[in-house]
């Protein structure tokens, strides 16, 4: 498998600046010749080629929010957006590592995302959020994963425990948001904003692939030619998953 | 030296809920009982007791900030609110430990935060503030140090590096910001809430005193019967430093 990120740097913990694919041409090639050094063996991989198509940069990008937030074993984190495909991804791979993953989806994708290994779901639409989340979580929140953004953010932050970390990578809810400076300061809170995954990242999600603790669900096969009838499913955001497409 | 702080636990990295003289009674006493663990020795400091008496609170603040944030020697970091009592702390410490330290200040008080050892002033009052700090640190900033909070923190979160740290331990220019996430996410910065010090934080703190590397500056002494006055001064605003005062 290709880790499709351009670094900043050498080095294990290099910045990713560009893809292949967007950055950079071959997104679609059958074949591409890269530097040996971004091809990993997934040879053994109990996965199939589809699912592994699944992890590059949903996963990856997961990966990195659970690194940089530090999640560990015992950890309750809070999924927003848990149906895409960041967001099932890091149910998968925040539940293999031993956490308790409470998840924040819509009835309808309800049942789907319960199979990416959640221990509690939370709906969207339920009117008193916050009440729904503190029932799910009696503890309190250690971390917040986050790719929802807009008012969530203010809504939420709240819930988070003293020193508790609310990491962020994308805000399809909306990016531009207005809170209060004390939920950070005065209970120890962190804001750790997290863009793709490092090179160290990336070796971290091979071994999940290679040992089989995360099971990426694909949503849809689209063969290249009907690549125009796989952006409007995943336009119409129905989908839990990904969609994938095979070259022929 | 008491450490005036009240922990919710037991242990190196408990959080302080508390402190002697404002949860607690015992801040204007010429003697107090504490439990042992909480009295450090400072005798072999070469500071006097009135810069002693500078330390906990704003000092410890200023500990806990560049603890948390993990500022080291080279860091370029850049202080907001550098004449006040925490933002006067914020550049010894940061300088003491080998930091670059940019500091915003008024020209009323430039002269003043001079003494404390900053690599660079800039002028808060100065129209194009942004232009100047990069002027001053033009290899970026590594962090920031913020006491101010308000419409800085929208303006300069920019300046930041890829992957840069700003700690946030108050906010006199008001609490309540609107930004724009990506701001965080796409640079993997973070936002670290540092509200007073641990027990490890104030150990370190007793270091910096006992091998005199920090000068607390004592802007004003006043007599315990005379403490309206010092109220008025301290809120007068025109001062540089702490305000101490001597119990009889």
């Amino acid at each position: 498998m290709v880790d499709p990120a351009f670094y900043d740097r050498l080095g294990d913990d290099a910045n990713p600046v560009g893809l292949l694919g967007s950055e950079v041409d071959g997104g679609f090639t059958q074949y591409a010749a890269v530097a040996d050094s971004r091809a990993h063996d997934v040879t053994n991989s109990p996965l199939n080629d589809e699912q592994l198509a699944c992890l590059p940069t949903a996963y990856g990008t997961a990966m990195g929010m659970l690194e940089r937030a530090g999640i560990v074993k015992g950890d309750t984190i809070l999924v927003t957006g848990a149906s895409g495909g960041v967001g099932f991804a890091l149910v998968q791979l925040a539940s293999a590592r031993g956490s308790r993953v409470v998840a924040i989806t819509t009835s309808a994708k309800r049942d789907l995302v319960a199979e990416s290994g959640t221990d509690a779901i939370v709906d969207r639409e339920k009117s008193d959020l916050s009440a729904e989340i503190s029932a799910a979580a009696p503890s309190g929140l250690d971390a917040v994963a986050d790719v929802v953004g807009g008012n969530t953010f203010e809504w939420l932050l709240p819930l988070l425990r003293e020193r508790g970390r609310w990491v962020i990578a994308g805000a399809v809810g909306g990016p531009v948001v207005t809170f209060d400076l004390r939920r950070i300061y005065l209970n120890n809170r962190l804001l750790i904003g997290s863009s793709m995954h490092t090179p160290s990242h990336f070796l971290k999600l091979i071994d999940e692939a290679n040992e089989g603790r995360i099971q990426p669900r694909v949503a849809k096969t689209f063969k290249l030619t009907d690549i125009h009838k796989a952006q409007q499913v995943f336009r119409g955001r129905q989908h839990v998953g990904k969609v994938v497409i095979l070259p022929s």
